[in-house]
């Protein structure tokens, strides 16, 4: 039997989570929208939905038992509960909550009810993020210790709702929230510090240029990096390992992998370097014959892949793969790097 | 007349001291050297030094005004003290101390005896460091708000004495006090909070491979970075400023300014742009028209200004550049970043 979803909130990224899922998820079909704008309740008439004309009459409807919410962050909570408390498995657009207690909330009530509760991270898919996932597990670079991430933009201000603090607004929740969740892919361990620098250059109300710092337990740690003001644009990631170096340009994948050969033993015996910044031994060029290049590992990338998941948690019982639990341990940093910047310091968590 | 200066510790840089003001500066007469190793005794003799047979010989030796401290950093302050008493002035390498104490150690013998100290923060005349310092100053990006500043080497281990730790090892005290003397000049406001990763790759003695993350007063920060095991390279520079991006790429000083132009408003009109990392606004290219490139300031650099300003300093009191209490603020920021490690967090400082 089919799956049959409604959307609340029927903007943006819900036309985005529509086509999706009519292109390739079979099992699932889009059949109701909820929104409180007149544009956007027609665009979804347009494209064959059925319009709730109020939320009690989504909730109502026993033919729907999937419902993705997509509406300004602010309202994430109570709209998931409402559902989860009418019986329906929601899938809940990112920042889920504007903090760990909100979610808290969510999942007391989806674990009352027994329902699904899921959180849209779908940048797990980005390719660029399978590829530096799979070469770290791979071993290809080493141990890695310090990662960049960093998505850079340069059209300024935030845009919409997300330029407004009750919203939900802001580039920490916004785009923070995908690379936290990506960082803490990589690094499955605790973090145990944060240092948050959130920069308003365009906005009275919310961050618009963000930078992150994360520590682990294990002694790595990442700088995270999101910008809306970079006009000559750095690599979506560079990975510093034992063993090499991996760098990934932009979201098209252009990148490389350098690392150390293993029969490349360098010596000392070429002394001081006389480079453009002076004599340097420790800055003085590896010799090439001591590295090689390998290209970056092939990876499949699909962001439907979320929604294949969904289904398959709930026809057959498979392992949800963006959990609750999970959103929460990022939501705690969220809030652990919003107390950052208001303190002006780094702070050590244990999360 | 001339001045007659010794150098004690004749190893990689004392030669580099040496020729320099050999070639440059007129008004220094390099006369001998002490050094503790046969092997740069050979050298001083080779190059028509006058080879002291103790510290004692030298600092009787009344001919000489002026002496260079190029030895491991762990005998700096107990050398600095003597030369001092003995009535010589004094120009130091850096790290000048191990910690900000030893220097206040020094500062006290120095206002005693009236005589001259300085520290060698040669890298205040790097060609790349001026350029950045420039354009900030000519407002070419607007205001700085983040900064990165980086020196990245792939050799590996730090060499000789820099990597044991009773020496005074390590990349901080070696390249840090460099990066972190440049960033007070970038930004001669309150530093107010610091951050370190410090990393021991290859060492268990010493950091080798650090991230340092420094906050201003002014709500500006800078991101230091000093690497042995970089195989893909990122820009010595990345500045962003709220007009503009500054990127140098290496020693030579190849790069660029992009700026937004005064006339070249851009408007939301594209609305969300599908690029491979799926649909943006915020993140979508920014148009063309809205940006110019324009070329690096152009500057004059020159490593020995330094000794020509401690001739003027001497012979005609002209202000001393690199002033004993800029490198305590330095030696301070050295310290907190060594306790920030320690408390594996960031710290909150008055500096």
């Amino acid at each position: 039997m089919k799956h049959r979803l409604a959307i609340i909130g029927y903007g943006g990224m819900a036309g985005w989570h529509h086509s999706n899922i009519k292109e390739k998820i079979p099992a699932i079909e889009v059949v109701g929208a909820l929104d409180v704008r007149e544009e956007a309740e027609a665009k979804a008439r347009e494209n064959g939905l059925h319009v709730y004309k109020d939320l009690d009459e989504l909730l109502l409807d026993k033919t729907v038992d999937l419902v993705t919410i997509a509406t300004p962050n602010d309202v994430h909570k109570k709209l998931a509960i409402q559902c989860l408390k009418a019986g329906k498995n929601v899938v809940c657009e990112k920042p889920v909550t504007l903090n760990a207690k909100e979610l808290e909330e969510i999942i007391a009530v989806a674990e009352q009810t027994g329902r699904l509760f899921s959180i849209h991270q779908n940048r797990r898919w980005d390719r660029d993020f399978l590829i530096v996932k799979k070469a770290i597990e791979e071993g290809l670079i080493g141990t890695p210790y310090f990662v960049e991430s960093r998505v850079q933009g340069s059209r300024g201000a935030m845009h919409g709702w997300r330029g407004h603090k009750q919203n939900g607004g802001g580039m920490l929740l916004d785009w923070g929230v995908h690379l936290i969740d990506q960082a803490l892919q990589l690094f499955p361990e605790k973090v145990v510090s944060v240092n948050a620098h959130l920069f308003s250059l365009y906005s009275d109300e919310v961050d618009d240029n963000i930078k992150l710092l994360l520590r682990f337990e294990s002694g790595a740690s990442m700088l995270l990096e999101m910008a809306t003001n970079c006009l000559i644009l750095q690599p979506r990631w560079h990975v510093s390992g034992t063993e090499g170096t991996l760098v990934i340009e932009d979201w098209s994948c252009k990148g490389k992998i350098v690392k150390l050969k293993p029969d490349g033993e360098m010596t000392w015996e070429d002394d001081i370097v006389y480079t453009e910044a002076g004599p340097t031994r420790t800055m003085a060029p590896r010799p090439k014959h001591t590295t090689e290049e390998v290209p970056l590992p092939e990876v499949k990338a699909d962001w439907t892949e979320y929604y294949q998941n969904i289904v398959d948690v709930l026809d057959h019982g498979a392992e949800l793969i963006v959990k609750p639990k999970q959103a929460l341990r990022v939501m705690k940093v969220i809030d652990a790097l919003f107390a950052s910047q208001e303190a002006g310091v780094g702070l050590r968590v244990d999360i």
